[in-house]
């Protein structure tokens, strides 16, 4: 049975492992379960994920990584769009093939330094000559060594309100993303776990695709979001590393 | 029967009447109508707003114009509220007596210089603490004179979605706003015509308490966003001026 894993508040809460998860995937490995780590960050290319996981000592393949921002660039290619990028510097590298002049579309995801009137305005006014809206993710906020900071959903909120568009969101909750994972997997839905903290885009998103969703109590989980969210985690662990442990003992077989 | 009427996309377009509206209003005084002016405008004072109308000769006296920052100070006076404001500097004389240090709510007007990430995430800290929102309006975009600007209701939006609540909206199309000025002319809603360019707050809005709406194609009028509204105005006229000149020629008597 195949797993599928976040990374921000699963793996890592801000730049520090969450207890036993570098040993947990080192194990998950040598039991021969194949796995893929499906992330939603806008904040980092894939090669800055899986460098920074393997500064951790978490041994990854780059291949074994999935991001949003590879999956945003997959689409704005199909589509042949001319994009402006709410989006970091850093992560402009990826989509250096991208036509930014006379922009029919906008992409939005965490760029706190681009989160202002005259980005979000320029953007808008895209959007309201016709343009698309493409966002990364649409999460409301993420958790940092210091509490919780707002979100690249925050923004495609703002523009989807004042231009009356729907943002086509690439990340999860976004069944095609699951997909992507799930068939270079090469796995089926029901067959697979989704390991996350969110637990809309990580445990809802998975079961809606027929996953089944592991929601952890680490990263931005609260008991009251988990209630509010009148969603069911198949499985609720107090870390990725217990959950694996569970895992590995065989307690999910069937 | 008395009237209600907007300023900015009907009496003025940026800042230009728009065409006979100075006349317009005289005439209503002259013949006796009573009115009063009633603005979401979070830009400006009342008295900015005031000095604003009479440099054009618009022929108003402070007591007639009703705007929602004013409204808002009630209401936060009348709540006990601790506020940090996203407003203009120069609307702030409007709330010298409020308490800002450790602030339970979040007050949003247009402040362009404020609509950065890092004036949003104090504010998100404290709605994700369990602060009150407050929206001075909620509008989508604005007419100036070369085009359409992103207004308050963006970042209105934007902190809805990431915190989880919804904002108390303070001017149109709130009915208690309306009601204020209802109020105010001693006049009853099923007597009164709200003149606006706005299909939702000011023609829908009025129409909820009981007013006849009256749509001017001015300002952000178009007709693509009316068809999308799915609002029928009372009366469509193409100018403040021109359902003035038809008012007055007793088109609507009854």
């Amino acid at each position: 049975m195949p797993v599928l894993i976040d990374v921000s508040g699963t793996l890592l809460v801000g730049d520090v492992p969450t207890a036993g998860a570098v040993e947990a995937l080192q194990r998950l490995r040598e039991a021969g379960v194949p796995f893929r780590i499906i992330t939603n960050t806008s904040k980092e290319s894939r090669q800055a994920i899986v460098d920074r996981l393997r500064k951790h000592n978490f041994d990854v393949r780059d291949e074994e990584v999935f991001t949003a921002l590879s999956a945003t660039r997959r689409l704005i290619l199909s589509r042949n769009l001319r994009c402006a990028f709410l989006l970091r510097d850093s992560v402009m590298q990826d989509f250096e093939d991208v036509e930014q002049s006379n922009p029919n579309a906008v992409v939005v995801g965490l760029a706190p330094e681009k989160f202002d009137y005259a980005h979000m305005n320029a953007a808008f006014h895209i959007l309201f000559q016709g343009g698309t809206l493409i966002a990364i993710n649409k999460s409301r906020y993420y958790k940092t060594e210091h509490g919780n900071d707002l979100a690249a959903g925050s923004v495609v909120a703002a523009l989807e309100y004042a231009s009356g568009k729907e943002a086509t969101i690439v990340g999860k909750p976004s069944p095609d993303f699951f997909k992507l994972a799930l068939d270079d997997l090469g796995s089926s839905a029901a067959d697979t776990f989704m390991i996350g903290d969110d637990i809309n885009d990580d445990v809802a998103g998975a079961q809606r695709v027929g996953c089944r969703g592991v929601l952890v109590q680490t990263g931005k989980y609260t008991a009251h979001v988990l209630e509010q969210s009148g969603v069911q985690p198949d499985v609720i662990a107090p870390t990725f590393a217990d959950f694996v442990d569970r895992f590995l003992g065989g307690e999910f077989a069937q």
